[in-house]
């Protein structure tokens, strides 16, 4: 069996499971149980958003129509924090290194009195995040850098199994949208190799995501610092050093993207300013039927309501009108999923 | 039927059909149609060196047996110029820039009397060798650089289309070798991914390795120079820049395959100096079998014979030293290869 073959067949099931709701379709159909099993999306709400979804998929995946893609061109990027998972009230990330820098205190008595550790130490988010720029750095240095790669890993896989989201109380690699789990699944059923292009540190995520998202460590683009080959004690490690390698955000993306996939993916997937160009180099000026999609957090209740004049995540008017031209669905969070999170 | 599995069978009987030469088995058996028909290396000579890859395939992929990899760490690098394919008399990328010299020459009057491009259109390899790293990148700069992506990617393939060795009267893209051809099927038939690591650039590269060699491009990595994301007749582009972004050589190589992979490689394949950190990276100090390989260049007949004295591909002695103590394959060219192109 061609399991390509066969998940288009899934696929058409699943558009006509979504069309359903005409009313010239028979209640017979409708109601099939068959059917209602076969959706991939189940998160989801019927409605344009999804559609638009399964209407991508189906078109580029109908062998002998005129918008089929082959397997190997099916390349979908997603960005990750508010797209794959929470990042309000602040980076995961950065929840991190302020987690680490308060391990690391003792060996540091001189932070004590030093910005922006003291305000770090203090919880005080305020002060840290008027040391700007240079102040992130500084803490970013500290927590990220000074280490192998491998010692890396260990700490961040260990913080991840214990730290806890403040607001939910739980991991946060439980916080993860159920929909874009369905989705990521959905888009690799039919034949896409899915790929994450993170601003986030690109060895912060890849211990996790192939668990998580199913997206293997090859499958990870993000920022990164520069590394030295060395031995030590016999064995060859990678050192990370204190300076910036590449910074994956914005134009920063589109030129990961290439470095990485060496091809413009046809489908990608972000929440904020800083997928814009990763959006346009998916979508515009390209041959073939492509698809974009903004996560627009909406859902203040269940988990964030932001855009505009967000710090984390900021989604500019301009970026919206940009997707009203280009067509690219945006999702509304509170209308579009039915579920958030897997425990909801 | 699980394809993996299938395959681990088929390799069951490549090793028999390798051990069939041992007197204790029947004629019968030895002559078997049948098994001589799923050798997966029929260009590989029997004995040692295509016993050891069979035996470490099978180790690795032998379900709840001691040394079993899961199929998403089973990762394998390939070195390109001469692992892959011919790189004497000299790099086919240079060719291909020196070309271009020639191509771009009516456009630069000046070049005729300024170095190193008027070595490179005299065809004085000597003068142009003596320009040094300094010449280099100035001939790569100015024909590697100032093109969108698209417009490099259009000017390589095309080059490589029409380009012929002066030696084999054939294309490049001809003068892959065909025993290396099998074992990078044979590797990804027992669930492998392979991934180019090279030293040569990763966009020269990545228009032709999933045609030639089964290797798509987001699993080739290679030197690179800056790029700049800009809108051009209203489509987004990456302008190619004169700098240098990364060397993909010696210790670039470790590095280059953690940032675009995220874990060690299981196995490495490369035939030179360049190559040994990569070597080291897959195989010393890390757990579970490692297979390292090296291509040893010994028949000046059928293609080159070079070594410890060669520019191109320079293999020292602390090379094979470092082989020798770390168990690592070394292929003998002229004794181990039935055939060395698809064509002889």
């Amino acid at each position: 069996m061609n399991p390509i073959k066969h998940f288009a067949n899934v696929d058409r099931r699943v558009l006509l499971s979504s069309l359903a709701m005409l009313p010239l379709l028979s209640a017979t159909l409708r109601s099939t149980p068959a059917v209602a099993q076969s959706d991939p999306l189940p998160s989801w709400n019927e409605g344009a958003t999804k559609a638009s979804i399964v209407n991508f998929v189906v078109r580029v995946t109908a062998q002998g129509g005129p918008d089929f893609v082959p397997v190997n061109q099916r390349i979908a990027t997603f960005d990750n924090d508010g797209t794959l998972w929470v990042e309000q009230p602040m980076y995961v990330q950065l929840a991190f290194a302020l987690d680490r820098v308060k391990v690391m205190a003792p060996m540091h008595p001189e932070w004590k009195t030093k910005q922006p550790f003291a305000a770090a130490l203090d919880g005080d988010m305020k002060a840290v995040a008027a040391s700007g720029e240079k102040g992130l750095v500084e803490i970013l240095a500290v927590t990220h850098a000074g280490m192998t790669t491998a010692e890396f890993e260990k700490i961040t896989t260990e913080w991840l199994a214990t730290a806890r989201d403040h607001r939910f109380k739980r991991p946060y690699t439980e916080l993860v949208y159920q929909p874009m789990l369905e989705l990521l699944a959905y888009l690799r059923a039919n034949g896409f190799k899915t790929f994450i292009a993170s601003g986030g540190g690109i060895e912060f995520m890849r211990p996790w995501t192939e668990r998580i998202y199913g997206i293997p460590p090859e499958q990870v683009i993000g920022s990164s610092i520069k590394t030295r080959f060395e031995f030590k004690d016999g064995a060859p490690t990678l050192f990370r050093l204190p300076d910036i390698n590449f910074v994956d955000d914005k134009a920063g993306k589109p030129i990961g993207i290439n470095e990485h996939i060496g091809r413009r993916p046809i489908a990608a997937f972000g929440n904020s300013d800083g997928d814009l160009e990763m959006l346009q180099w998916a979508t515009v000026g390209a041959s073939g039927v492509r698809f974009g999609l903004i996560v627009h957090h909406t859902d203040a209740v269940r988990e964030y309501a932001y855009g505009p004049d967000s710090h984390v995540g900021k989604l500019s008017q301009s970026t919206l009108d940009a997707a009203a031209v280009n067509k690219w669905t945006v999702v509304n969070m509170k209308n579009d999923w039915k579920r958030i999170f897997s425990f909801d």
